[in-house]
């Protein structure tokens, strides 16, 4: 028995999601297919970072348990060529048996990718949000300097998560605008439901000058998810990657 | 009666090509359609660059006549509530009566995206071309600078075009790096069936080293089609934009 783990990169616009459900086509439940099918043997992935429906990836990392005898760096190439277009495995490797994704000090970064300009553009309507008035990106870097660090991120959590503590670390943010799309990139070692995608709705909020960027050490106090702008949509968001310490 | 003219981004995933045809949906035909609906008149566009299937667009022009009294620059806005989303009108604008997009003297710049990394990424597969081998980008620049002018660009001509003479003007070409993405920017007055597209596939044969960047001249004085790379497929190619001249 062996444990192998993946780089999982996908485009979200088809999937209900990362985590296996009954109704509907998870990324999950196809890596689950496409490897029981590959390895003749029933496997289950564990993933990283469950993502929402609609929401992509070029680094999420699954896991799983294996008898095979084909090499961990070989299962990416024998797996692309049987995953649908949308999935794509960038590395395949043995890892330790204790090796557990959600159970590691990890470090994850996600962009949001907003088009800010007069008409939306085609080509990137399922991967950026298209936000019409003129975003001031130098207030939203204001913004987010009150959000670096270990702060309980109650006013940033979705309904309807279950978690004991809502103290989060945000290690980095940048905010930058090139041409007409504006990237907010979030690095941080754990975060709540929905927290990049309510961040970037507050953001957004704070861009177009509806508030101010100290509003955001209120929204923060507040510790009320009803104090701090809308979820922004699915399709703007993407997890980089993650970064495993040990 | 006025001549309105429109810039037209689309996503060409779906469409087949530009050009009004009695089977398959193309971006012509849906916007013919949208307009008649819009205005209560039978609407012919005509295009000034009839894009083939699966190539995408930032700005084509497409000019109609109408008689409608909606203001030029107001046609944008109605139109693109009736559109589908992978079609968005940029500007719309009242222009001459004998403004014709195909018979005025313009410059068309295309780009042409090469995805150049070991695994293909999901996000990016309907609008690159994924290229596994390492391009030299710098062998590939040289080459460029044979095709710069004006010269009989027979050898970089589809199949099954016909034409008065196959001389045109290339006025720059670049080739860029962002990442792993691969950028062959192209622009000229005028450009043949196929062109970029055969452009990029011999780029592609000498940025791999298959050929060295003084091939390029030999490949354009054979004037033969069988002389020139392949050609490289649709979904990487964008037709940025268009220059009008008077």
């Amino acid at each position: 028995m062996k444990r192998i783990g993946l780089v999982v990169a996908y485009d979200g616009t088809n999937y209900c999601g990362w985590q296996t459900q009954p109704n509907g086509i998870t990324v999950q439940g196809v890596l689950n297919d496409t490897l029981s099918e590959l390895l003749g043997e029933k496997i289950e992935t564990i993933g990283a970072s469950r993502t929402d429906a609609g929401v992509h990836a070029l680094g999420n990392v699954a896991v799983f348990d294996t008898n095979t005898r084909i090499p961990g760096e070989k299962i990416s190439y024998a797996l692309n060529q049987r995953l649908p277009e949308d999935i794509r495995i960038q590395m395949s490797e043995e890892v330790e048996l204790d090796f557990h994704p959600r159970y590691c000090d990890s470090e994850k970064t996600y962009e949001y990718r907003i088009l800010n300009r007069k008409f939306p553009v085609p080509t990137e309507r399922l991967y950026s949000y298209f936000y019409h008035y003129k975003l001031d990106v130098d207030k939203m870097r204001e913004a987010t300097s009150y959000l670096i660090g270990r702060h309980d991120f109650a006013s940033f959590c979705g309904s309807g998560a279950q978690v004991k503590t809502t103290i989060r670390t945000v290690t980095g943010i940048e905010v930058f605008r090139e041409g007409d799309m504006v990237t907010i990139r979030v690095s941080g070692t754990g975060f709540l439901y929905n927290m990049v995608r309510i961040i970037s709705g507050t953001l957004i909020e704070i861009g177009n000058g509806q508030y101010p960027p100290e509003r955001m050490q209120k929204i923060l106090d507040a510790k009320d998810r009803s104090a701090a702008g809308p979820t922004a949509p699915a399709q703007g968001l993407t997890l980089m990657g993650i970064q495993f310490f040990d």
